[in-house]
């Protein structure tokens, strides 16, 4: 396995490949892998020739106020998982070859940017965007590979590869759960012991909006209600970011749950902000 | 000459060339082509194995009180000069092809578009942008021409490349221009024939501010009224959108003239809006 920081290199390791007539695989990732990038590293592996890691704490995309600075990082460990995992390339450029000159583009969704997280992270999503169309543009994959459990982002980029022409096919794998049905996350790493036993509460008020709308689709308003009570009962010390009930595809509030509904959330919990969100749809088709 | 409105093909296309181990051009244009475009198509045709014109009339680079219903087109020509100039295919998509979903999607460039044509045009650029990273994405060249006297452009562009990693080398051909100074342009059809006597004060106007400035370095201001004075005897029908000496990298306006400046003017002359610039540098290099 090849780790490698130069752009140039990155570049034609793909472009290798491609030659070759194998498919390539990208899959973007922050670092401080876990089990939910390994299921995107394995989808990635059964489904290109060769898997290209991407690991780069992309500091564009967090705000002001936010945890850029205490960012989990994990090297050794990630690379290790990588390698065991039959990963072909890991990219890990540093901050100077990916923003060397100050970076005047941003590439940015509208419409799509502004609601869910968007609405508490303001320049969050164009810093995905960008990114991940210079991303593109550096590993010239066939598949690039996102999580659902930031469902938003998934719905987001795959406007823009589709608005822009990028000749990648955006692949998004279920989310990978603990036990209790938290949503693996890097920034779990940040709750106490007593925050982590009330963050399982997350997902246990999305199942129960997914069977209350399943049963009798209720308009949204009142399922929200019954979800924040959940969370108040459970998650005494969370504090809701949003809980919105929303068409998947345009990301808009609906109130009608008669048609296929994404219920998401965001919550704070001490100094982790967790995300998660459960698709009520008979076919159960991700974004 | 192959002539392909479809995506899939061009691309196909393009990919083609690539695998036979070709080089590619691409000459963005919105048709009408006149010499300047030809020169920038001979100069593909220098440089690369397999030259791509594509013709669109991109609707979101026009204001909604500017010209594109009556911009002009001329098909029959343009495939006619293309095939004389040695063009292997024409990618002339409608605009269904191009955004035939809302493209949510936007490219900018901060600061370098706020200034010039982006006072006076400010949705310009991005739509530019937006569309220059759509053709990027849909035939992926290896150098795309570009004309100075769309000199903000080709900065944009040139920086919007570097910024978003494409793999594609902008080049940056010379300003074409008639006898009089008048640098070509598809809306000098606009041009009745007292204004077309006029506009060539424009030309005339920038050679005086070259010559003033390689002579003396007076202060900017200095020369900009100079400049208001010929044109306000030579051109009285045109009023001046801009007039202004920048730095040729920035962009930013600067006072003194002992750097390499360019300087930069938009004229509108009846129905038609004109621009032009000179950069007055000893070693005269393009954006």
């Amino acid at each position: 396995m090849k780790i490698v920081g130069n752009i140039e290199k990155a570049r034609q390791f793909t472009r290798r490949r491609i030659a070759e007539g194998k498919t390539v695989a990208l899959v973007p990732t922050m670092g401080a892998l876990h089990e939910g990038h390994f299921s995107l590293i394995k989808a990635a592996r059964n489904q290109c020739d060769a898997v290209i890691v991407s690991i780069f704490v992309n500091p564009t995309q967090f705000g002001p106020s936010e945890d850029l600075a205490s960012y989990p990082s994990t090297p050794d460990a990630d690379h290790l998982a990588c390698e065991r995992l039959g990963v072909d390339m890991i990219f890990a450029p540093d901050v100077g070859t990916m923003y060397g000159q100050d970076c005047l583009t941003e590439v940015r969704v509208k419409e799509l940017s502004a609601t869910m997280c968007g609405r508490d992270r303001p320049v969050h999503f164009a810093g995905v965007c960008t990114v991940v169309a210079k991303l593109f543009n550096i590993i010239p994959a066939h598949k690039a590979f996102f999580g659902a459990k930031d469902y938003q982002q998934a719905v987001i980029i795959r406007r823009m590869g589709a608005d822009l022409n990028f000749p990648i096919e955006i692949v998004v794998c279920p989310t990978v759960r603990e036990a209790d049905g938290l949503a693996l996350s890097s920034r779990n790493a940040y709750l106490s012991p007593q925050q982590r036993k009330q963050a399982s509460a997350l997902y246990a008020s999305l199942k129960m909006a997914d069977e209350m709308i399943r049963r009798e689709h209720p308009p949204a308003g009142q399922v929200i209600s019954a979800m924040q009570e959940h969370l108040a009962a459970n998650a005494p010390d969370g504090r809701i970011d949003y809980m919105q009930i929303l068409d998947p595809h345009t990301l808009r509030d609906v109130e009608n749950t008669e048609q296929p509904v994404l219920v998401a959330l965001a919550v704070k919990l001490g100094k982790a902000r967790l995300i998660d969100n459960i698709l009520v749809d008979e076919s159960e088709n991700r974004p």
